[in-house]
């Protein structure tokens, strides 16, 4: 089935205690659209650039099976910048640059055979032009997912909750959920969140793992512990990524599909952390991702004879 | 197979979010005991209380089947006090008094019976006293499990190392293997801790479940996303009950029998946090006690066809 992704196609420069990477490839929807195409080829990718981005990139999304008919680009303009400092525990960081540039303009178009994609995963971005996606879709779709941060709750709750009323799953992180629902308790929180208009809830805790809530059903998927954590930058996105990227190869949205696709998004995350930037997901295989999923089955699963 | 347990058997007075409970039953070793019960009935408890504790709690430990030989009694003495304030997110507490009383004289001394326990549970206590226990010991143990804390870390460091070297399994929490090993990553930091002696480590993570390291494995038990914790007392202690009183049951050291008493642990451990003190350990019956652990097989359990 066919998979809409929506978000940041960008630059980041980014310092870890391991060293240094100067304006490399980033953006919510290149790691959502790098994870997806490890499970399908029926990706259509919206968003805008400067002329700064590199061809070479575009051409490596092209050759992934993402069709770019969606990405914008600003002759003389320049490409959505991120820096950010990780302290060294890598679970905390400091935003050190936002430069929106292209972005600040961003008016998405979502061409024809975007509006009938099965699958949206909505990217970070303001809820107004999240919003403003969901109006040009032809009302077709199977689930549509958004992501979204505490910044928006901060300054846009209003618009926030807008959009969030017209999807299907929302992925935040726990802190997140708790502002949004004014819950301590994530069992509380995914109530008050489920009434809000998603039928299904994920929460991300990072290096703790992730839980999905449905219909009073919760699954958790743990994060691999690994012995290095490299670079986290996009490991959330990846996580979204691998998860949808599964449902539209799958195209089936029951509790235990989406158990699958919580374990797939996992593992891609798991690789993404291990090198700067994209640089482990562009040389990933299927062998290496089967392995990698029995190391999930391995590390949770148990049996009471 | 039979089990020894030492440790506090004590009153504490606990404030959190939902009330106040003032000198109710406590102590870890009293935690340990409960917990275990539900698995074997035969348990050798080790620890000090004085002539203030009700003979009713210990006659409720006889009828679970613990053997209290190895239990004295300090005439004009009065047991071991704590008084601790937990903070809103319930992760967090102030210990408001801690009061050793009879404690801070302890001279452990094993029953004959005691002695050939198969299985060992050493509650958190000053080094040099759980030392002192493994003294007395016939050198027929199966497995000795030792629990500590950051404090002694920080005090005595040496003792704490010494008395690690000479046990098969360590339980601590995360931020304290991170002290232990001088290493942030998990991963790492077992490494470390098994080269110190302790061919199996359990690092707990409270909300966020534990992890069990042996020999190159790793296994991951999540904690149960409840609506309400009531309170927190005694959960470390009531999942290494649980773990422990559920292998000393099986009699069964294999990785795959660890797994399954790591989330008896920890259904044990989501039991308890659900009232004051050790009030829905003392009510619990088997049926409950499976349904649990189906939840827990329900949180995790994925399948790839």
């Amino acid at each position: 089935m066919s998979l809409l992704t929506i978000g940041t196609v960008a630059f980041d420069t980014i310092e870890t205690p391991y060293g240094k990477a100067e304006m490399v490839i980033g953006g919510a929807c290149t790691y959502i659209s790098w994870a997806a195409s490890y499970f399908t080829k029926n990706i259509h990718l919206v968003s805008i650039v400067g002329d700064d981005f590199p061809q070479s990139e575009l051409d490596a999304l092209t050759a992934r099976g993402v069709n770019l008919d969606g990405l914008e680009t600003v002759q003389g303009g320049k490409s959505f910048f991120w820096a950010g400092r990780y302290h060294n525990n890598m679970n905390s960081r400091d935003t050190l640059i936002t430069d929106l540039n292209v972005l600040a303009d961003f008016n998405p178009i979502l061409p024809e055979a975007a509006k009938s994609c099965k699958y949206v995963m909505l990217g970070n971005l303001t809820p107004q032009i999240q919003s403003q996606v969901l109006d040009q879709l032809d009302g077709s779709q199977k689930l549509i997912a958004l992501d979204t941060m505490n910044f928006w709750m901060d300054i846009a709750m209003d618009e926030l909750k807008s959009v969030i009323s017209r999807i299907n799953l929302l992925t935040i992180n726990d802190e997140e959920a708790r502002q949004l629902s004014g819950e301590h308790s994530l069992v509380k929180a995914a109530k008050v969140i489920h009434e809000m208009g998603p039928k299904y809830l994920v929460i991300k805790k990072g290096e703790h793992g992730a839980l999905l809530f449905h219909n009073g059903d919760i699954f958790f998927a743990p994060a691999l512990p690994l012995a290095e954590v490299f670079d986290p930058t996009g490991a959330g996105d990846t996580f979204a990524g691998g998860f949808m990227g599964y449902l539209a190869k799958t195209d089936d949205t029951s509790m235990e599909n989406m158990k699958r696709a919580i374990i797939a998004g996992s593992a891609m995350a798991s690789f993404c952390v291990e090198d700067f930037s994209l640089d482990r997901l562009r040389t990933l295989n299927d062998t290496e991702i089967n392995d990698r999923l029995d190391k999930f089955k391995d590390l949770v699963h148990f049996d009471f004879k």
